[in-house]
């Protein structure tokens, strides 16, 4: 499979359809591409303090020769801005920057920055357009599209937020050649998932393909377009997360409580790290509740492992704090409904389902026997 | 007409469709209507300092009888409550609450409640139910119905926020006997605007028996039901403002602006005085443009200054400022498409337009013109 060329994955959202680009290269045809939803007059450029200096002057000469006025609004590099302060800066910045309501956003950047920028387009003039540029390979295959945006409450992680579909996506591959070994690691998390969500053939794909996938051939491209077809998919059929979309939460209850337990600390885990040893533990709370054969467990954690990512609660640097205390930050997941816990749990490889009434005694006998290494 | 009954105005909107429940008693039954929506375990109850203590422990009794958990979050009363800080300080107290995706925020208040509670039910989970409960004849007749939520941006008003359709409203028009007489002078503004928007008859009516409204009869309650039923056709037809919704920003341009000029202190102007100067004002400018008779424009500021309310820019206490200050105002104001002023515009009582292409020479020489007291 070649490269080279760019692959279109259209996400059919009735009246809000757009189109992923994924491919090296993606980001040189912004310009046409941006100016193509027609009417824009200005772009805002929201990016970080790493990314904004390796890419942004490039973007900003696409959408200049497309006669495109561009703004840069930079925030700081981490889960940090994900704050209410960055989301009133930004805001504010858009405002000053007269951005209009056909004018567009765009997000240059990892997740941090698609979400920050995310929520403010949806926010500024009660929606404007957004237009996502994921430069990390978490972004790429999940947080740019489907549309949530959101920032993060004191209290946990993406509380505050938003529905907002972008108007386009442009994944350009080649950038996650120049991520950081970890980053593209923990990206890689994410596309482990869709192959344990409901595509077993794909997880066979990954355990076969993942280290050219790390490498950046041209399996990467295949990756990341299988991935946003994947997620296109369950975003079409359930844009609001009233059923099915919940799926694509595996692993996320228990990484969500992870990370609050490091305080959003990326220097000891990133997202995807937290999401790699939140899916094994998912499938291992599964085999304990008798769901799941143990071989598909084992495969799983293997995989992962072997892609050098954590996959269990000790690899938490400085630990994972106590099982009450996990479960007391699940508890203030989103995916609480009437004080019962909902988890993704799998009866096997591509066969996850949404289990809505998990007892927390059940939860924390599983917490307390991981954390025994048992 | 009685007025006991209740009048029911159904919003249909595919999908969100609500009832606005308006009359005297209309909160008593908050209870039974809000347990019917399902679901529902919690309400947060989000209020002011002047309107939680007269009418907030009887709307928990309500609900506490029909076995929902409630919680109250008070804010400061007035327009610097639709701040970035509040809208967090409101977030994370819902967090703390523990607030679901099927319980319900209650705004329990006037317009400035009305669109930081419903900012935040919007953001909160990326959306939570919404119960407007307003308590002003302005939320009533207008800031209430129709979705629009948000907080003021240093900026300028309104200009950060979400579309977010409650999912019922109380208007309790008993409410209305306990505001000051300003207060409900402002929120008759809006009222009147409905009938010099497309009902000619409705105006009429209102120059009949403005004062029967003001003094809190049953025409009141027509007044209310006949506000929020005209309001629901245009957001039922045109939810995000695509074109006609724009329709009720009639007299908003110059509102919004004037309120800028006076930094939005309610002391010197409130939002419904800001209107009824701006309603006068879009009819002489009409005039001015040679497109409205000069007579319509006169029956419009006679009938508001015949109800006490002001239809002059010599009107605004400490004054108005420049010609100038207003147009930059206006210049800020969401209702700017590729830099050109939008304006609504009326060819006469009951006949108004949007004129998206208004020289900002011709507004200024208006502006100027009023000044001088031409």
């Amino acid at each position: 499979m070649s490269g080279g060329a760019l692959r279109i994955v259209p996400v059919s959202l009735p009246g809000r359809a757009y189109d992923i680009v994924i491919g090296r290269g993606a980001l040189a045809g912004a310009g046409a591409r941006i100016a193509a939803l027609g009417s824009v007059r200005q772009a805002a450029i929201v990016t970080d303090a790493h990314v904004g200096p390796l890419h942004a002057a490039a973007l900003e000469a696409e959408l200049g020769a497309a006669g495109i006025r561009t703004t840069r609004v930079t925030v700081q590099a981490g889960e940090g801005s994900k704050s209410y302060a960055k989301f009133a800066e930004v805001c504010d910045a858009l405002i000053a920057a007269r951005i209009e309501r056909k004018d567009v956003v765009v997000a240059l950047g990892g997740g941090v920055v698609g979400d920050l920028a995310g929520f403010a387009a949806a926010s500024l003039l009660r929606g404007v357009r957004l237009v996502q540029a994921p430069t990390s390979l978490l972004a790429q295959v999940d947080s740019s599209v489907g549309g949530k945006t959101g920032i993060n409450s004191p209290h946990g992680k993406n509380l505050v937020g938003a529905f907002h579909q972008p108007s386009l996506v442009l994944a350009d591959t080649a950038l996650i050649d120049t991520l950081p070994a970890r980053e593209r690691k923990a990206g890689y998390a994410e596309v482990v998932k869709y192959g344990l969500i409901n595509d077993a053939p794909f997880f066979e794909w990954c355990e076969r393909h993942g280290g050219a996938v790390m490498a950046g051939g041209p399996e990467l491209d295949e990756a990341v377009a299988a991935s946003c077809a994947a997620k296109a998919g369950v975003v079409t059929r359930d844009e609001r997360e009233d059923g099915e979309r919940a799926l694509l939460n595996l692993g996320h209850t228990f990484a969500h409580a992870i990370e609050r337990i490091v305080a959003y600390d990326n220097a000891r885990m990133v997202h995807g790290e937290a999401v790699s040893i939140g899916l094994a533990l998912a499938f291992r709370f599964s085999q304990r509740l008798g769901l799941c054969p143990g071989q598909d467990a084992t495969r799983v954690s293997a995989h992962l492992a072997a892609m050098g990512m954590p996959t269990r609660l000790s690899d938490v640097p400085g630990g994972a704090g106590t099982p009450e205390a996990l479960l007391e930050a699940m508890a203030q997941d989103k995916k609480v409904a009437a004080g019962k816990l909902t988890f993704i749990l799998a009866r096997g490889i591509g066969q996850s389902f949404i289990a809505r009434d998990v007892p927390p005694d059940e939860a924390k006998a599983f917490l307390r026997a991981e954390m025994a290494g048992e």
